[in-house]
């Protein structure tokens, strides 16, 4: 083991420590209290621990790192909240989302203070680092609220493209993973081009997370998975087995697929049946694997062009590996 | 006249040609179509022409100073925009609003964008000044939430005091106007005192703003301002006038008025004569003038206070004497 060197699990206990510690304020209550119950929910803090693992293949001292790490986590949760409201999601992480458990107002106002506060967190960084960080973090912000315009705007879209689809991914998921990689690389010190390699990293492994997810929707193992398997193809969701689904199949299996996904009528577990067998019989699920894979290999061949000792770039790897291996 | 230095209008003018000028993004058009539409609509641009004009009393050179002047601008329609879903409001200088015109979730989403395109001209500041506006621009935007959620707060709270009340505009509506001040003359190379001045200034001034909205309410000259008084007495609303009606009124003039605020029954007209009356009896407009007149000297006094020649100054004071005269 290098010395200082942080595990994932370290580093995610880390952080939840650190958002433990944070003051958001207490008045008015109504303001505050959303945004401590969003953040006491947990969830998996991966993106702040990226941000120190990140600052760790280059630095020991993961300090500096923590503001940024705060930064992304809240401004993540933020998206949460108010993607909450639009998409009009009852459940968050087991529990009432801010909408139902107080109204769509406060889940408003809270949603915009805890975005503010997201921007706080990084008065803390001396001014160049702010500099360098900042429009970092921008840039990224905008982009997620794309991300979730264009996610909104297909569901009622006609034609979604595979291109269409990782544009879409790509800015409500994967640009926030490269981000917090790129800015937690350049606390630690990084140069540009690691900088640069850890943000191409992250946008591929968010690209082959977000396709696993749409897998695993349909062909996780339900014993390790313990829900019922399909909610995307119930909704009618266009993921990306879908729209390529539609890409391989003729004209009389496409006629087929699409009175499947718009009929509200069928029977639920029917519905998923004949959607599976229609993607078995398109390969559609190895058509997937390959994507995720080709997503992989770029992302590792990023680990591999970086500067630092490979014993530091390990953690990089057990991330990706981690999922590339996950049943849900 | 002296050299380099800008009025009030030509600072507005400046404003408005620069927001005209700035590429905010065109897809996806519903996240991108709203914002331009808010902005388009105009408004007063008092915010950002103020960020200039303390900027201007400091240095020639204003430049410097617009990235931060749009920035406030941006900022403060973003909250009008999320404001207006809160509030249900369907019209804002004249046009539907954004929830109206699109919808909620449109509403919501190109508000996040807006803020966040907001916080994104502080980009092109240097590294030093970044550091020091960047808190400054951050604190008063949680605090406008903070000013915000009491005004929402208050709507169904029983016993509002002229404190908490007072309170509340200020984080919801003076602080913003503080920190703009605040920001230009950092932006002009104020000393830290004389920022600080001008944030006092700000804060008086714009407390002495939204009084005056209470008492024009009721007690604005008809002919000049063309609509209907009294739409707070109408809506019940918790104004400075009201507040203070309550705090004077004896325990028979107290009952009679709340049931006239709660009473959904009488004609509208009828209602705001007889609460007219009430503040007429208890003398509520001089009440509220003296107050008025009280935050306005307080301003005056920061101005004179100020290091910078009393020339330079003269811009403030317009803008003071224009909110003391002003009729609608």
């Amino acid at each position: 083991m290098l010395k200082n060197m942080y595990s994932i699990e370290q580093l995610q206990k880390i952080i939840s420590e650190e958002i433990n510690k944070v003051d958001f304020g207490n008045e008015p209550s109504k303001l505050y209290e959303p945004i401590k119950y969003t953040l006491d929910a947990g969830g998996k803090r991966i993106r702040p621990a990226l941000v120190l693992a990140a600052c760790n293949i280059f630095s020991e001292n993961i300090e500096n790192a923590i503001p940024v790490a705060l930064a992304f986590e809240v401004f993540h949760n933020f998206t949460l909240l108010h993607d909450d409201i639009m998409d009009n999601s009852p459940k968050r992480r087991n529990k009432e989302t801010v909408h139902v458990k107080w109204d769509n107002n406060t889940a408003i106002l809270s949603g915009d203070a805890m975005m503010i506060k997201a921007y706080g967190f990084l008065n803390d960084l001396s001014a160049n680092l702010l500099k360098e960080i900042f429009p970092i973090f921008n840039t990224t912000a905008i982009e997620v609220c794309e991300g979730q315009q264009y996610d909104m705007d297909f569901e009622t879209k006609e034609n979604v493209s595979e291109e269409d689809y990782l544009e879409m991914i790509k800015l409500k998921t994967s640009v926030l993973i490269a981000a917090a990689l790129k800015a937690g690389a350049i606390c630690g010190g990084a140069n540009e081009n690691d900088a640069n390699l850890l943000y191409d990293f992250g946008l591929n492994i968010g690209l082959a997370f977000q396709l696993q997810d749409d897998l695993l929707d349909v062909y996780a193992d339900t014993n390790i998975f313990g829900k019922q398997n399909g909610n995307d193809i119930i909704t009618g969701k266009k993921t990306f087995l879908l729209i390529n689904a539609f890409e391989k199949a003729n004209t009389e299996t496409s006629a087929k697929l699409k009175e499947l996904i718009s009929n509200k009528n069928i029977n639920e577990q029917e519905k998923v049946k004949q959607v599976t067998d229609i993607y078995n019989k398109l390969q559609i699920k190895e058509l997937t694997e390959t994507k995720i894979k080709e997503f992989h290999n770029k992302a590792i061949k990023s680990i591999n062009s970086l500067s630092a000792e490979t014993d530091k770039k390990s953690i990089l790897l057990v991330f990706a590996s981690l999922i590339m291996k996950r049943t849900k």
